[in-house]
This record gives structure tokens, C-alpha cells and sequence, in this order.
């Protein structure tokens, strides 16, 4: 076998099924973070953004700025060795005591992507707790399945948001069983929110622990921004939130909050942790910053929820259909890979909207959407802009209305 | 069971075993990067940082820092999405041009972490390689370890550095079975190099790829930094080179460099690359300056591997034995998870010198080592007196000399 030739053919299946990603090279703005410069090749293009998760435009938030300034010329960039050999920074220590206190949990701990938090601790629990059956929501995140998979566990997955169906699974396994049940409080790509709190009851119902995945929530929800969790009343309901600092936060990493013997647990026995360079201390100090504004300062999560309610009722009143209006993210369901293509290349060609469509595998077939997210610096003008150019383009392809 | 008991439990264990990690909380200095105020809790102490992978001193670079200073005042921290929504940045396409020329190959891809790169990479690699058989040093890292059983291709194992073993167990498959050939420049650990030059004829012998791990050599080998391969004129001969800028390099984040089909596969179908937020900006920005300095300046190469050659020296007149002399990495053979700890402690109590004591699982039982770096801001004085303090302590313990 040729091995390149038949990784050549795979990406030309890629291509022919939709499935292939182009990158947009971009140059964001710091200082307004809906707008960016575009490097075509072809030419600078000023462009709004319309998918990002950069939700409150903290990247470019002037303490994040600054912290992630001060904190390079002070520490430098690296920290030069995974948390145990070296590379605790005072940035680390600081941060993780932040995160316990901003979710009211006993203790936190950093990972550099979120991925990787939900990889390890879920592969961490399922290696070290014998017998443990998971409970899985379908739709949970790749990090999720990946870290469940890696820790060998056994795995029940419930339909989508379905208690009844969660309930009847935990039913089936008795209450000297470990149990763990696995959700997320916002699924990105669906922008519905879990039935957060029956999720919790029925777990306690069964004795089982619980791990919210609170990512795309973080910085949004909450009276003092830390998710879904908090808006609800249930933090100390949950045993463990996971969320990171790439969406709501502005910054990149992730994290999980929990008990102490879970969060010791996964520092110590987790390896992709335990061997890996440290988040650089500059985007630490950045995440800080980030998370100390969020805390005192609702302003720019009331800005991108209102952004987001306007998106709503007008895309409502055009009768273009979405996923589900639950959330801050809006996804305008297409249904064809082809057609979701032809809608973001014409929005950027015709209009400088970037949207970028959301195919197969990544959502099922037949369910290609445009996700869209308003941020708190798109102004009401902006949504209005949008409207009315996607309201254009949906008529141009003979979409189907609501 | 309780779950959190038993996670207590294992904790516990970890402890009696001399195998639970603590974190020294440091404030490294940008300006000096072997100096570090070690905030222990009873008050500030300036150390000497003997165990970081800062080989070059690169975090803190003013080239480092003013690019890091520059990127995150004009684009912000966070990118705000993985790279095929919002998230590719101007520095990302950059530093990816930069990587593939510095390496000599047609392409680079760069990851949040070293740890992901190689999940990614060679997960993608045993999945779509079908009848794929993998052969790997018994010692590769981790990321490896765990890339390929993500792969779920058949592995043979052959022994450290064992070319002979390797041989036979590539003439157990015939050559219509598609083979990869995975293994390490530099074993960290170890500090010992593997025999690229015998693997790489092997390997080409057997129709076989190579993927070399060169996360501890890049900056540090070769005529412009790019590693072992680059020193030993074998780049051209080797089909992927993963690195990193965690070591050498001063940053943070991971990289492949390899042909068009290995790399577009992998950024096409690694799970953990697609849906993850991309790397900070910022910290690309960093990298791609680190890059280009270390390309055309070998003033800090030569300087960390003058210093390692003079350690080694010193270490040898005193008969402190070593686990390898091959590299400028220098483990110090202790042989006793409670005695390494006990070297490490005294080293920074009495004399301010940090080295991290690497106690099992990490290395085998009965080879426990202090991983001693020098980098290229230690100064000749800074070797001596290290030696000196070691010295001491060894007599004091009762060590064994070589």
C-alpha cells in the first residue's frame, strides 16, 4: 500500500461528501472583537465576524490585555516544564484558586485546551473508580467521548436531553454501582440547554456523582457569570463543573472545579497532565484578568444575551428556522451541506459577514446549520444588518421558511 | 462505594510510594530565566532553577516578549474558535510557513500542546492506515503511548534503542503491510540519543515511515536549530518530525512537520485538533519570533550545550554517576524514591538550587534520577557551584560514587 496516496484518497473523500474545512486567515481586532481583517490572498478585507465563541469580546478586553503584557515581561512566555517539574507559575497558583472560589467548589486545576480537561478527567474517574458506569448524553462533546473512552469505564449513553431515558438507564444497575452521569449545561452546536436540574435530581435519586461541562456557558449565565449552574441555583448539587477560558473567557485553556480528592485524583494520575508543558503564564495571568472582570462586571454578558434576543425575534419574524432559541448561540438550520457552503460564501462574498457552516460529521446529516453567534460587541445595527442580508440570501436560494 | 473515599485512597497510596507530586510556586525571571523567587508560603526566596526545559532561555527573549506584547494588544488573547471556525489567525498561517521551511518539509500543523500533537498525529495515522503495524521504542513518551493505542493499529514494541530488535521485528511483516517506525531524537529521562541514523535505514530497508519525536533537541541541534535530524543530515530521510515550543523554544503548543497528505490528514480528522479552540494567538506570535531567532543565531545553542559539557565534566571528576553523558540534558543517577527526594530538598533548602527529584512510574523503580538542565543563562560559575552543593550533598547522604 501507498500509504501517502491512500491518505490523499481519504481527504478527496473528504472533499466530495462537504466534509472538507477551509481556514479563513484572519486578523481579529483587539479592540473590537466582531471585526476583523481578512487576508484572502486576494486582498485585505474588513469583515465581521458572525461564529465566533469569543461571547463577551474579553480577548480583547483591556485588563486581559494588559495582564497578558505584564505577565510576559515579568515571567516570560514558557514556564519550561509540566506543573511538577518547574512549571507552577505564581499565575497557576493564583488562577486555580480564583476558579474553586468563582465556582464555589474546594479546588480547581488548569489544562491547556478544554479538550484535554475533559479528556483527562473523564479517563482519570474511569480508570480509578472500579466498576463505574457512565451516563453519557448522545450529543456530548468529541473531548467528552474521547475521555470516556479513555478510561475504559463502562458506557451508557441517553438520548438527547431525555431524563426519562437517563432515569431508566440508571435504574438498571444497582446502588452498590458507581455511577457517573455526563452532560453539558449548553450544546454548542444545538443551542439548547440541558434539563440542568432534573438531570441533577434524577442523579441523586441514583447516588450517582455528576460532571457538567459548563464551557459555552462560562461568562455568560449566573448572577456572577461562572454558567448555567449558577443561574439555576445547583452548583453544590454538581460534583464536578468543567469549563475552560477559549469561549466566554477570551483566552484559551480549560479547567475543571470539584472536591479535592477528584481534582488531587486527576493532578496526579491524569497523563496527559502529568506530562505535559504548562498553559503559558502570560495566557494564565490573561484568564485571571478575565475571570476577575466577568466576576464584578455584568455588563458585557447582559449586552451579548440582549444581542442575542434581538437575533431571535428577528430571524423569527422572517420565518428563517433555527435549531433551537434556547440560548446566546443561534443556530439557522440549512439541511444540506452543499446549500450551508453556498450561504456563508455568499454572506462573506456579498455582504463581509462571516459565518461558517457546520457540516457533517460534526452535526448528523440532513441537519447542516449556520451557527451564529452574537457577541456583546455587535451592536444593535449589526443584528439588523445581518438580517437583512441573510433574509436576501435565503430568498436568492429558495430556502425553506419556517 | 464511596467514590470519593476510594479516589482518597489512591491518593494515599501514591504517597506511601513516594510517588505524589508537589508544586514549587515560582516567579520565574523573564530577564534571567535560571532565576526564579520561589513564593514557598514562608515568605520569598530567589532560587536557581536546575531542572527547566528553557534550554535557550527563550521564554524570556526580548524578541519573545515583544512579539507575545505586540499580538495580544492587536488581535487579542484567545482566537475565539477551533481553526476551522474564526480560529486561524495571521500568526498561525505564519508560524506554520516558518515551521515547514525551518524543517525542510512541505508543511507544518500546530497543536495547543506537544502531549497533542502526538495524540493527534498518530491516532489520525493508525486510523486511517488501514492494516497499519506501529513500531515503537519501549521508552517513548507518553503522547506517543497514547496516540497510537488512539491509532488502535497493532504495535510491537522494540527494546531502547535496540536497532537489531527493531530489525526483527519489521522482518515479522511482509512488505505489503503499511509500517511507521515511531521513536525520539533525545529521551528526556534518559538524556541519551537515540541511533536515528541506524532506525531511519532500518526503517527505509523495510518500506517503512518514520515519525521522530524532536521535542527536546529543536532549538538546541543542527546548523540553524532544528534538531537532530537537521545535525545528522537525515531531515530529508525522516517522513514526519514532531516538535514543540515548550522546550528550547520558550513557548508553549506543538507542532508535525511532514508531507501534504500526513498533514492534511491529521488537520482533517484528529479529533482533538478539529474541535478545539486554536492556540492563543499570542503565544504563536511568540513562537514564530523564537523561531526565527533560534534560526539565525546560534549563540544560545552553543551556550547551553558549553554549559552541559562542563556539568558533565565537573559531575564525572566527582564520580557522581550519571544515567547517560549522550545530551545536554544530564540525569543524575539516585536509585531511590526516598533518597531523591531527600537530595532534592536538601539542594534547595541549604543551597537554593532547584532540581525536581523523577521517582516512579515515570522512570523505572530503582533508577530514580534528578533530570539536572542547564540552560544557556546558567554561567560557568553557576556550574560550579552547583557541583560544589551536589558534591556536599551526596557525601553528606552517603551516595554511592560511580
Amino acid at each position: 500500500m501507498d500509504a501517502l496516496a491512500h491518505l490523499d484518497g481519504e481527504i478527496a473523500t473528504a472533499k466530495r461528501l462537504g466534509r472538507y474545512r477551509t481556514y479563513l486567515n484572519l486578523e481579529r481586532r483587539a479592540d473590537l472583537a466582531s471585526r476583523a481583517i481578512w487576508h484572502s490572498g486576494e486582498g485585505d478585507r474588513e469583515i465581521v465576524v458572525w461564529c465566533s465563541n469569543d461571547y463577551l469580546a474579553m480577548s480583547g478586553h483591556p485588563a486581559v490585555v494588559g495582564a497578558v503584557t505584564e505577565a510576559v515581561r515579568t515571567v516570560g512566555l514558557g514556564t519550561g516544564g509540566p506543573r511538577s517539574i518547574s512549571g507552577t507559575s505564581v499565575y497557576h497558583h493564583a488562577l486555580e484558586a480564583e476558579l474553586a472560589s468563582f465556582h464555589g467548589k474546594p479546588r480547581a486545576l488548569l489544562f491547556s485546551t478544554g479538550f484535554g480537561a475533559n479528556e483527562a478527567a473523564l479517563s482519570v474517574l474511569g480508570k480509578k473508580l472500579p466498576g463505574l458506569v457512565v451516563f453519557s448524553d448522545e450529543l456530548n462533546h468529541a473531548s467528552i467521548i474521547q475521555g470516556i473512552k479513555g478510561g475504559g469505564a463502562r458506557k451508557r449513553i441517553f438520548r438527547h436531553n431525555d431524563v426519562g431515558h437517563l432515569r431508566r438507564l440508571l435504574a438498571e444497575h444497582g446502588p452498590e454501582v458507581p455511577k457517573l452521569v455526563v452532560f453539558e449545561s449548553l450544546y454548542s452546536m444545538e443551542g439548547d440547554f440541558s434539563p440542568t436540574a432534573e438531570i441533577v435530581e434524577a442523579a441523586e435519586e441514583a447516588g450517582a456523582l455528576t460532571y457538567l461541562d459548563e464551557v459555552h456557558t462560562v461568562g455568560v449565565y449566573g448572577a456572577t457569570g461562572s454558567g448555567y449552574a449558577e443561574e439555576l441555583g445547583l452548583r453544590d448539587r454538581i460534583t464536578v463543573i468543567m469549563a475552560g477560558f477559549g469561549k466566554g473567557l477570551g483566552g484559551s485553556g480549560g479547567y475543571i472545579t470539584g472536591p479535592e480528592a477528584v481534582v488531587d485524583a486527576v493532578r496526579s494520575f491524569a497523563t496527559s497532565f502529568v506530562f505535559s508543558t504548562s498553559l503559558a503564564a502570560p495566557v494564565v495571568a490573561g484568564a485571571l484578568a478575565s475571570v476577575r472582570q466577568v466576576r464584578r462586571d455584568p455588563a458585557q454578558r447582559e449586552a451579548v444575551r440582549a444581542r442575542s434576543a434581538q437575533l431571535k425575534a428577528a430571524l423569527h419574524e422572517r420565518r428563517i428556522p433555527l435549531v433551537s432559541a434556547d440560548s446566546h448561540v443561534v443556530p439557522v438550520l440549512v439541511g444540506d451541506p452543499h446549500l450551508c457552503k453556498r450561504v456563508s460564501e455568499r454572506l462573506l462574498a456579498e455582504h463581509g459577514y462571516y459565518v461558517q457552516p457546520v457540516n457533517a460529521p460534526t452535526v448528523p446529516e440532513g441537519t447542516e446549520r449556520l451557527r451564529v453567534t452574537p457577541t456583546s460587541r455587535h451592536t444593535p445595527d449589526d443584528v439588523t444588518a445581518f438580517v437583512d442580508a441573510l433574509d436576501q440570501v435565503w430568498s436568492d436560494l429558495a430556502l425553506p421558511r419556517a
